[in-house]
Order: C-alpha cells, then sequence, then structure tokens
C-alpha cells in the first residue's frame, strides 16, 4: 500500500515549511514529514528562541529576575511552535506526516512514526531539508546534566551562575553576550585562534575588544581537559599550559553542526553526499537523481535560515514553473551575528577574495564607526566599522563587513548594491539620514573618491596591470 | 580696509562647515564667520544632545537619577562643541571669524563681533548658511522660566516633573519619547490633527499607538489658553473645550523653525528670498545673484542635516570644479524621526504623489511588521510597517516609509534603490538576513509579485490606461 505524492518534502525546518507551504499555494500536493518538532532548528533551538534571549537580556534590568528571562523564552517559543504546528495541518493541499523518513529505493520513503509503524510513500520529487545537528563533544567528568547544545539552551529555566561555552562561532558569541547581560558569568573558550573564523578577522577584534570590556574571559586554542564536579573546576588546556576555571555550573558546547543525512538511506536512492560538502546539489537544489532536491543545512551552500529560505524559493519555482527562465547563480547570501555588537557581512569570503583576484586590483576601505559617525558619539560606540573590498579605480563591490549595533539591518544595502552592481562612485552620491551608522557609508564612499582621484594615474596603471593577472595566494 | 577672501561662508553649523573645510582641503581660502557656536544647532541644540539624551533615556534603569542624564548630555555636546571650535580654527586656509554678517553691498559684508566692532570683508563666492531658530509662541500667564525651545531644553540640568509639549513633528516627538523614559510626564499638544504632519498617515497612526501605550498623553487640534502659575496648570482650548492639564512645570514649544534670513540684509545684496520658501536657488545652491549660494534651512529643500551637508557638498563642487558635469537634480533626501519606533522616509510626498501620477497607476504595499518577520515576534514589536508606494506592472518605487525600531538604519537600502531605478522585481530575489525587520522587505517584493502576476491582464490594462492619464488631486 504505498501512498503516492505529487512531492515530498522531509524536514519541517523553515527551509522544508517554505517549499511545502510554497508549493501547496500553488495548488501542488505536497507531504510534509517531520519526525520532532515542525519549525525545526530556527523556531525551536536556534533563531527563534536565541534573539527573544537577546532582546529581554538587552532590556534586562538589575535586580529583574534571570530565571524570568529564560522562561519567558520558552514561553514565546512555544507559542511560536504550537501556532506553526497548528498552521501547517491547516494548509490546503498539503498533508503533514508525522515520522522518520528513510530511502528504500528511488523516490521511495519508508515514514516510521513514534509509534514504531511504517508506511511507504512515493512521489515525482523529494525535497531533503532535514538540516544539521550541534557536534557534541564529551568533556571528562562532566556530569551529563551540567553539559549543553542548543539544544537543551532552551529549556533550561535557571540562569547558570556560571557558564563555559565551548566555541567561538556564531553561537557562543550570541549566548556569551546574552546570559551575560542577565547575570551569568561567562567564561568562553575554543580551539580556534580567534573568534568568529568564518568572518574577517577585524570582526574578531571588535567582538573582542567588546567580549573584554564585559568581563567576559575568553581563551583560544583551548580545549576542555576535564571537570571536576566536587569542586565545580572545569580545566582547560591551552598550549603547554592548564588553566583552572572555577564554579562553572553548566558548558555550553557550540563547536559546530553535523548534517542529518546518515540515517537517511541516500545510497538506496543514489543521491550522492561527501563528508565535507554533504549533499551535492547545482545552484537550483537539484542532487545528481532527477527530481530530487536539498536545501538548507544539509548542503554546503550557508547554514542560515535565510539561505535555507531562499534555497527553498527557487525550488519552489523549478518545480511548480520548470520552463520559466532562473537566474544560474545563486543570488548572494549575508550573514549577520547578533552580538554586541552586531556582525554582518555579504559577498566574497577572505579566501575567495584572495583566490578570485590579484591582492593589487583590489582597495580595501575601513570607516570605523568612531570618529567618522556622530552617531558613534552620541551612543557612546568604541567598536565597530564598515570594511569594503572594491575593485580599484571601478569602485565595484566585492565584499561588506559591518560590525555595528545594528549591523544585520545595515547589510542588505550592500546585498543590493552588489547584486545590481552599484559601484562606490553611486554611492557617494547618496544621502544617508544624519546621526547614523549607516551614514558611515558615505566616509566610505568619500575615502575610494579621495584615493581613487588624487592618484589616478597610479590606479589606472595598477588596475590595468593587475586586472587580468593571477591571484596571489598567502 | 576691505579684507578680500576667494570665499566666505556665514554660519558654521553642519552645512557651513562641509562648504568652508570642504574647499580649504581643496586648497582655496575661506573665511568662516559665526556669530553664536561652532557647530551650529546639530551640534549645539539639536541631532547632537538630542540622540545623545536618547541613547541614553533608551538605557535609563529604574531608580537611576534623572538629572544625570541631562548633565551627561550637556557634558557630552559640551565637549564636542569644544573640539569641533578648536579644529574648525586649525584648519589650514580657513580664516574663522566670530560675529554676524550683513551685506552692505553685493559680495560685501559687515561683520560685528561681540564687542561691537564692525569689518568690513569681500569674496567672490559668498555661501549663505545660517540656518534657522525655533519659533516660539507666548502663552498667557507662562513664566519666562517655566518656557523653552529646543534652544534652552539642552540646558536643562534637571528633570521637570511634567513637561507639556507643544507641536507634534520631530522634535516634540523625539523629545515627548526620551523625556517619558526618564521618568517625566509628558503631555503634549498640537494645532495639527495628527502627530509627524509631513510623513504619512499611517506613519502617524504607529507612532500615536506607541505615544498611548507609554501613557503620553495627547491633544490635537488643541491649543494653549492660559497658565496659572499659583496651581501650575496649564488650560488648552480643544474645539469647544477647556482641558486644565494639572502640575506643569515646563513648557517645550517645538512648533517649526524660522529662517535666518531677517538680518542679513539680502536686498543690499540683491538675494532673492520669499517669506514662504526661503532664499531662492537652483537645485545647485546658487541664488539669483552669480557668486552667492544657500543651502540648508535658509532654503526650502528640506530642513535636515544631512541634507545641508549634501547641499553643501554640491556648492564645494560647483565652486571648485565649475566645469566638472553635475546631476541637474538633487539626490533624494531621505528624511528621519528618533522616535520609538524610529520613522523614515524617502521619495514622493503624498502630495506629490498624487500631484505626479494618476492613482491607478500607484501600488501601495503595506508590510506590517508584526505578523510579517519573526524579529517583531523575537522583539515584542506591535507597531511598525513597511509602506512602499511603486509603478504598476513596471515596480519603479516612488515612496517608502519604515516605521521600526531602526528605520533610520533601514531607510538607505530604498534610497539605494530609487536612486538606481532598481524595481521591486529585482528587491524580490534579494536575500535578507534572518531574523531582521529588514527582512519585510522580501514580502513587499513577494506582495508586488503575487498582485502583478496573478492578475496580469488587469495590471497591464490599468498600467496602460492610466500611465499618461492626469492626476486626480483629492
Amino acid at each position: 500500500m504505498k501512498k503516492h505524492y505529487q512531492n515530498i518534502v522531509i524536514g519541517a525546518g523553515s527551509g522544508g515549511m517554505t517549499v511545502a507551504i510554497g508549493l501547496a499555494a500553488l495548488g501542488k500536493e505536497v507531504a510534509l514529514i517531520e519526525g520532532h518538532h515542525v519549525g525545526g532548528d530556527c523556531t525551536n533551538v536556534g533563531c527563534v528562541p536565541s534573539k527573544t534571549l537577546i532582546h529581554l537580556a538587552k532590556n534586562f534590568k538589575d535586580g529583574a529576575n534571570p530565571d524570568e528571562v529564560l522562561r519567558e523564552t520558552i514561553r514565546k517559543r512555544d507559542f511560536l511552535r504550537d501556532k506553526e504546528t497548528e498552521e501547517v495541518k491547516e494548509v490546503e493541499n498539503l498533508t503533514f506526516i508525522e515520522g522518520m523518513a528513510k530511502f528504500s529505493a528511488a523516490k521511495t520513503l519508508d515514514v516510521t512514526n513514534s509509534a514504531g509503524e511504517t508506511q511507504q510513500i512515493t512521489a515525482e520529487n523529494i525535497v531533503i531539508s532535514t538540516g544539521a545537528r550541534p557536534r557534541m563533544l564529551n568533556v571528562d567528568g562532566l556530569p551529563a546534566e551540567r553539559a549543553m547544545t542548543n539544544i537543551d539552551l532552551f529549556d533550561l529555566e535557571n540562569a547558570p551562575k556560571h557558564i563555559a561555552i565551548i566555541g567561538a562561532g556564531v553561537i557562543a558569541l550570541e549566548m556569551a553576550f546574552a546570559l551575560q547581560k542577565i547575570g551569568t558569568k561567562v567564561t568562553m573558550f575554543a580551539l580556534d585562534k580567534r573568534a568568529l573564523m568564518s568572518n574577517i578577522p577585524e570582526a574578531a577584534e571588535a567582538i573582542q575588544a567588546s567580549l573584554d570590556k564585559k568581563g567576559i574571559s575568553t581563551y583560544y586554542g583551548a580545549t576542555a581537559k576535564i571537570y571536576d564536579e566536587a569542586s565545580q573546576t572545569l580545566t582547560l588546556t591551552q598550549g603547554d599550559n592548564d588553566i583552572a576555571v572555577d564554579a562553572v555550573d553548566k558548558v555550553l558546547v557550540a563547536i559546530g553542526r553535523v548534517r542529518n543525512i546518515d540515517s537517511l538511506g541516500l545510497e538506496q536512492a543514489g543521491v550522492k553526499s561527501d563528508p565535507r560538502m554533504g549533499i551535492l546539489t547545482n545552484s537550483f537544489g537539484e542532487t545528481n537523481m532527477r527530481g530530487v532536491y536539498a536545501i538548507g543545512d544539509v548542503t554546503s551552500t550557508s547554514a542560515f535560515t535565510h539561505s535555507a529560505n531562499a534555497q527553498g524559493r527557487r525550488v519552489v519555482q523549478r518545480i511548480a514553473f520548470p520552463f520559466l527562465p532562473m537566474a544560474k547563480k545563486e543570488p548572494l547570501f549575508p550573514n549577520a551575528t547578533f552580538s554586541d555588537p552586531e556582525v554582518a557581512s555579504v559577498g566574497l569570503t577572505a579566501a575567495e577574495l584572495g583566490a578570485s583576484c590579484h591582492q593589487n586590483t583590489i582597495k580595501r576601505i575601513r570607516v570605523d564607526l568612531k570618529g567618522n559617525t556622530d552617531r558613534a558619539y552620541t551612543d557612546g560606540i568604541e567598536e565597530g566599522f564598515i570594511i569594503v573590498d572594491a575593485v580599484r579605480l571601478t569602485g565595484r563591490i566585492l565584499h561588506a563587513t559591518i560590525v555595528a549595533p545594528h549591523a544585520s539591518e545595515m547589510i542588505s544595502f550592500f546585498t543590493l548594491a552588489m547584486s545590481q552592481k552599484i559601484s562606490l562612485y553611486k554611492i557617494y552620491r547618496l544621502v544617508y539620514p544624519y546621526p547614523t551608522f549607516s551614514s558611515g557609508i558615505l566616509k566610505v564612499g568619500d575615502f575610494f573618491m579621495r584615493e581613487t582621484l588624487t592618484n589616478l594615474p597610479k590606479e589606472i596603471g595598477a588596475y590595468l596591470r593587475y586586472r587580468f593577472a593571477r591571484p596571489t595566494k598567502k
């Protein structure tokens, strides 16, 4: 008794929901399979509760109850989860199936529900959006109830006294700043040599200054050695030294994520994957098997909700309007870290930049908020900048990173400018409201104009000489 | 003994400083004349102290001392004023002259300093940037020491217990929200029928909801009748009713501004002005008299620091590089009100929209933050939206208004899109970081696409029929 659907989406996270609801709205029959919670990581253990916590922490007043902040975070998360769960079940053309899916053959899935019952379903199109889970790390001597990932973190009803955070990426930083604000002592350590390895080093420097000022202890190139329950001491190893961190009552592991692809039976479906890249797809989300798609964290493109959604939108168009032309290139995916200040960037990474252009063709412009924007003065902002890498002479923007209180709201300016190939010459002519951090963008334009016009022969020479030159990798 | 300069700038506010420092940096000789404080309204009694106060008020904790907030605002203002005053006197090629300037003939100024001494100076180019001052209003019975404008407000060292604010524009609103946060009771009233008359009514509605929630009393179509010092009662008249507002210890008058042009001797210089429009200029800031320019608040274009600066930049280019081509049209001037939430807009006003296009050619898209952005959910935001007016079918953007916590940082996206004629079709393809308020922009694109594609024949018909039709004024 195989049931057949036009389309099956595996995983009801943001990406999967985008595809399922998008196709259903276009009148296509969809089965949406989810083994845990509707909303996926974003709603349940990611963006939604973390941003709720960050917002509540920002407005936390001395003397208030930090446990109340955590409970309110849980309450708001649960409300949204229930609402999304209800809503998805009422979508026309959409069948919600509770269970875990595994390919038994190409285009055929076995779905096993929580009661252990298995049904077989088939479809013309199958979209894999099963996401990722936190990578776990065992610390010698650490009792299970003291160890957490972002999955347990948002079920916590009592604020830790002293949390040790392992990792220095997006989740680690966001939680370090938020928990510090509600009165938790925070010690952060990572094997990496700095915070935010996926952003430029200047961003890490600015964030480090902020971490230091807030009294968040950080250790880089460091690993957990042992936890002693009797004394609640966590011992770290950094180089040849052991560092004893006292009175640690919780440990948050935030050292990266593992794609949820191992138990999908990809071999049976003939879908190719790679340990480093996840499920292999082209820019339309198509795998090597016709009619099987993959989006979001299971792919290598980007690990953000907004990129999963964007990939989902492209897959909807591909399935629903296969003959409509679609840009071959994926759109630009910005990234944002909701630290304090925020970090956001778009465009080529430092590595991509080094690999694609000769360094002499690139002009890096850095405008610090302090000293260049009066808003930094009125708001007492010390850390923060706008950094733009642009092609010399032409002013074409290749990359922008913003560190600022609302960097996540400012970055779309550059996403628009880059995707529409708007040069710094044009950005120089715009008027920005005063006093804002965005007015620093004008200074970026100013700087580029001044440097270019006052050294025009040199700039033209360098551009002509190096524009087709091979990149010099460092 | 007339002293002659290449260039004279009258007024060392933001606009004047932009011109004076800009010309001096290009090696041009400049005399900068200022009768009061360097920095003008922006540094001394405008943007800088108001944004400092707004920032401190936002972070005000229960039990803290509100007077400390006011004193810190003064301290930061004074520091910046002193710094700017020092810096301007050290600029190469720039002569700073203390005094009030008055034309005695074309290109000739009498400058009288505070000691009463007058010198005569002449120049090839004279730039008038004397700004504006608050319009005053006398309330019967109100002692002078209880009445304030923004000029006195930022010298106040003790927070009022209950302030009555006359006016409902930018200054009135910014101060109402900020003072309420530091514990001052606020009553706001205005002759206008709503707040923010220069923005669309939807913005006023959102702000009104926020005013109401914060317990700021507002009366529209209301005027001050009399103040009784014995009982500290301010009586308002609203229609046929008198309203007694009790225990008012300060009254802030914020009912608009008067251009500082009366004592300039414009007649002697032959420079044309108009009671309603101020000094008349073309888009390059040129008055009817060759070599005499006017920028900023003395003109009719815009009353914001950023617009004065933008006009100043154009005048610098016009004077320093007269043969370089320059865009005939002034750039788009965005506007921003730092209320809570913020209001920012760019593009055609409602009146300009009505006068320039037939209403059937325009599609208005409104995306409320609540319900459309998860950030509104995590941050508990009730009020706020993105409203875009675009040309039907083509998606060309004519106007955007944003009401959101950081609207002032979000609006430049639309300034860029509009100035580069980027349609909503392209904006629909961008990826916005999640979860941000900016992701509401994607919903604007979605909405436009859906409405257009699902009603294509109707949309094409309406566009073709009305695109050259005469506007229907309401």
